[in-house]
């Protein structure tokens, strides 16, 4: 199967042959393999667990530190009472349709897009044209069904490909209607399934040895941030805006999980919750570092028009055209694109794309992803969404915390208004049933009718109001049961309910997105066929920064290891011994696949002269320098502060032992 | 009430006191609190966030860098069969009884030891004497039982001590005996509730959409390091011993969670199972290390006599002695009181318990806790088991994968014997459905029968051999159906099943026994009632390292605020800016119960001449340089390099700001 998924050098990529190096090399595993596995788990091994562990800690010195976010680690565990008040328990949930004959569960708008580019892919066959397994910007899982060879109505070809740039756009009726309109049938029984049903995504437990309190595991680390906020303010000592971080577990029980890391149950979120003014526009006071940056940006109305092209504008100009909608939103999409660029991710594979409205999450008033182009087509891997003051406003509505801000104002705002006393006592025995009804009525009175009733007060002893469904349609106020008068009224605070910028990085579809992205085949020497992928990690980003490789078992190199190995450690540089008895090349190789950025060999001139060789992993050069220069270089290389090219200009180069690479 | 928990200076520990402060400066907080909160359930603000993380940190340093341990990372979810297979399923339970009016649900051990240590306390009352919360070992609780001033006979009194003792080592059935037999009753009742009945420990859920596929979050991280054995053993090169490590939550479903932080139902771990050959003594390479590092242990025999007496031995003759079971046990109970030395634990305040029988998990061989004391008793911290071979058994026998060692021989073994060939082609037909039994008997012939029968079959073609149920109890079997031989066998590998042990550390229950040990207050100067608490954490483990404080909101101190932010952060060391409107006493006294070790002032002297003052939370002392020394005199201080002390010595003290400390 052909895709024109690339590798960081342009080749095209194989995803069987990366599938299998990062199980060699176990950067990942499926979770209870022995067992069987369970789709949708999986483990991470050490190379996997510490590139994650990299990924996590830039994320941290990016965001949080760099601006003194609040971070907090929150439970997993969630009673039901908060997600049903989040609006979770009612709409946290995918479409999902039965296969009336052998019970198959499938996703429906999975099964919608399968089927139609299945028979998209069976037109092109049969008008003769090459077909690719296209780069289509919303593939995101291998293909189920079976192409067959039939040609279709031009008209029908572009109805198909409008569904398909949309589908995100559909609800569970929608679906169903197409799955009707164009007869669509599971391949595995030639039937069409059932109508959709909404399946919930959260896994259930129960809390408590007498079972009775229902909880759930949280699909985001959001909720646990939000139902802090007081806290949070009152810790930030009431100072406005300010953010959260959570790093933690979220769960989603997905109907058909696929597609390796990118869609499993169990994953590592990272995520922020920026509490900000609604008034006043969402400025953000540090946009101007950010407003020269460049995006590639998809948005909402070209994907409603079918469409999938991009645009690229500097972030200062999208904000300044509402393209995004104000600056915070605007200068965290920046920032994003600065953390995807720094981890190592080609940015010429990233886009940020707008929800449709349809798209979006119940909570979201607007939502652009950070999509990575792979071999499974563009991932949305980080979510920037505005849940404006959705959340806060609806667990204070439930619980009655006041997840509020009070603000002291300056100036008090002074209010000249007519305003209504009611003498309440006296109300409910005048007009029984009905003191609601028209106390309802006269509060809802406006500034003009208020001057007039107050007039006629004055002039009357009484008032006369129209209140539907009460006596005759008008009641009588006697001047001692309401008063009218003009006054002034004045404010010394303001309270305010903050809105929520949210960016959300999924951490595992990041970590495989970018393996995809810093993977190539290294050639071999002799120009055979068989490739050696290495994992072109930045430093910073690499699981083992350095390999230390002695010639060969001989005892005089153990020395030399160890000594090279506790320097490294003492100044926090990971690196892994290989003694094993392979060659040289083959301990390299080995390496390389593990995206292990340089390597020192100890050889017997190490045991003459102290020096040692420095590998480069991406260009295989060598230096050879003694210890301490060569510990100076590494330490620069890790931290960023110089390129290999750079260490190469400085020392001096050696071409020793790379003669056995080729040796397998 | 007064207890006899001691603060870091020996004063008398006011838990109300310390809970208070903790929520105050939000090191963590009952989670779902607006909610009213779910028991057993915690979030961790900033603070307290940063604290875990910075112990989490030192631990990864402490033992997997320094033992290049492969770090996984694998999932909670875990499906039935594996934790049917490990005897989680089965045995991971709880006792609880229920009374029978209220429905109360209580943990019994638990509820026993309540209820015997109100009877022990009423007694004391009745004898006039004085009446402590006294520093029980076992006591991990409030008691919920008031108390009635009772005397008691001074048989019973001891039978109830030796029963408090070994309150750990009951099992379901012994407790129910106990209630019985001291007629033990529910004080919110007066009732005896039912005899204990298992309560399996956890939380249980369904995977996928069909619902079919039942499973648990786990309550360890181990297994999903003993699944992954085969492959880590694999990515090790085949080399033993080794040892894999995971940092990550578990769950319990406890019964009744209290005691804030101590016993909780999400918890974080970081468990290490270091896989050892069980031949040779298990004897680890690194031992001469710790050999004389002296701990305190309170061993099984002692326990068992109803005593609670330590002995101090330097872990060295603890092995020889047999106290402690083997070497790499006894290497990690030293690398334990190591790390918890270092992370600021009050080492007069940790002992090592062995386990007694009952109290053992299901799959240990052997197993030491740390213990810490705190004002809840002494609190299980760390657990270090020897899970000898059963769980990499118990899984291997299930799903038929190899989790074992082959290890070639240096030397093959070579054997010299008689084997006994069955021909069982001609077996079956001729001894029909004994054939299996009459070969079973003939396969477990000693060596001596097998040179008789051979002697039988070389003399008589036939040998005789007695198998008990079969025909008369003796068969016999002709030389055409068997041969006996003396013949030689050569083995070139051997192959073992590893053996565990397992450090398994509770991050919440050290972190909140740390706070505890560092607790102190300090005087007012004035000698004013109000204490003010300081946590006294070394530098390494504080969440902040530095407080920045202007001396006033004069906006000539913001670049130099700035400075100094953007210089701590460049080097990686946390600081946070205090620019409210409090006094500077009042912010750093918000900041000693922060735990912050270093504060920097800016004052009118700084913009003046650039110097500032650096002030160190314990003595409250400060030091005057220019900026660049003064962040070198953090960073000495930050790493551990230097004391207070030694920048006390070197620079110019200050004694300006101090004056208004006691302004509150």
């Amino acid at each position: 199967m052909t895709t024109t998924a690339t590798t960081l050098k342009g080749q095209p990529l194989d995803r069987q042959v990366l599938d299998a190096m990062l199980r060699r090399r176990l950067f990942f595993t499926p979770a209870f393999e022995i067992y069987g596995g369970v789709a949708g788990l999986f483990d991470y091994g050490p190379p996997g667990c510490s590139l994650q562990a990299n990924i996590v800690d830039i994320w941290r010195k990016h965001f949080i530190l760099e601006e003194d976010m609040l971070e907090i680690d929150t439970t997993v565990l969630t009673p039901h009472e908060v997600l049903k008040t989040s609006g979770h328990v009612d709409k946290f949930a995918d479409w999902m349709c039965k296969d009336p004959k052998n019970g198959d569960i499938l996703r429906a708008d999975h099964f919608v897009e399968d089927v139609l580019e299945s028979r998209l892919k069976g037109d092109k066959e049969a008008r003769g044209e090459k077909v690719e397994e296209e780069d289509d910007p919303k593939k995101k899982k291998k293909r189920k069904t079976k192409t067959e060879a039939v040609k279709l109505d031009d008209n029908v070809v572009q109805e198909y490909e409008e569904v398909l740039a949309k589908i995100d756009n559909y609800n569970g009726t929608e679906l169903g209607e197409l799955i009707k309109k164009y007869d669509l049938k599971n391949p595995a029984t030639g039937l069409q399934p059932s109508p959709p049903v909404a399946f919930n995504l959260m896994f259930q437990t129960s809390i408590g040895p007498s079972s009775n309190l229902a909880g759930y595991l949280r699909p985001e680390t959001a909720q646990g941030q939000f139902l802090n906020f007081a806290k949070l303010l009152d810790f930030n000592m009431q100072q406005m805006p300010f953010a959260s971080a959570s790093i933690g577990r979220s769960y989603r029980n997905e109907i058909s999980p696929r597609a390796g890391l990118l869609r499993v149950r169990e994953f590592l979120m990272a995520e922020i919750e920026h509490f900000v003014d609604p008034e006043g526009g969402k400025k953000h006071h540090r946009f101007p570092e950010v407003d020269a940056i460049e995006l590639t940006l998809l948005d909402r109305h070209t994907q409603l028009a079918g469409k999938t092209d991009v645009k690229k504008m500097t972030i200062g100009d999208a904000v300044r055209n509402k393209v995004v909608d104000n600056e915070t939103l605007g200068y965290f999409l920046a920032r994003i694109h600065l953390f995807l660029q720094k981890i190592g991710v080609d940015m010429s594979k990233v886009r940020f794309r707008q929800h449709m409205e349809n798209e979006m999450a119940h909570y979201a008033a607007d939502c652009w992803d950070a999509e990575l182009l792979t071999s499974s087509g563009w991932i949305e891997c980080v979510g920037c969404a505005d849940r404006s003051a959705y959340d806060l406003s609806v667990h204070a509505k439930k619980t009655g915390a006041p997840l509020v801000v009070r603000e002291r104002l300056d100036e008090p705002l002074i209010f000249e208004e007519w305003q209504v006393e009611i003498d309440k006592k006296k109300f409910g025995p005048q007009f029984k049933k009905d003191g609601k009804t028209v106390e309802a009525a006269l509060e809802a009175t406006t500034q003009e009718q208020r001057e007039k009733l107050a007039k006629q007060l004055t002039d009357n002893g009484e008032l006369e109001l129209e209140v539907a469904g009460v006596g005759s349609g008008t009641v009588k106020v006697s001047k001692d049961l309401v008063k009218i008068e003009f006054r002034k009224r004045i404010e010394n605070t303001r309270e305010y309910t903050p809105n929520v910028i949210e960016p959300s990085f999924g951490i595992g579809r990041i970590l495989y997105s970018l393996i995809e992205h810093v993977y190539w085949n290294r050639a071999t020497e002799d120009g055979g066929d068989e490739a050696r992928g290495v994992l072109s990690f930045p430093p910073t980003v690499a699981p083992t920064k350095v390999l230390i490789v002695p010639l060969s078992a001989n005892k005089q190199f153990q020395p030399f290891i160890n000594k090279i190995s506790q320097k490294l450690r003492k100044i926090g540089i990971s690196a892994r011994v290989d003694s094993s008895s392979a060659t040289i090349g083959k301990r390299y190789s080995r390496n390389d696949e593990l995206g292990t950025p340089l390597g020192i060999t100890i050889d017997f001139q190490t045991v003459q002269d102290s020096t040692i060789t420095l590998r480069d992993r991406d260009s295989t050069k060598q230096v050879r320098a003694d210890e301490e220069t060569i510990v100076a270089a590494i330490q620069s290389l890790v931290t960023g502060a110089k390129e290999w090219k750079d260490v190469a200009a400085e020392l001096p180069a050696f071409e020793g032992q790379e003669v056995d690479v080729t040796v397998r």
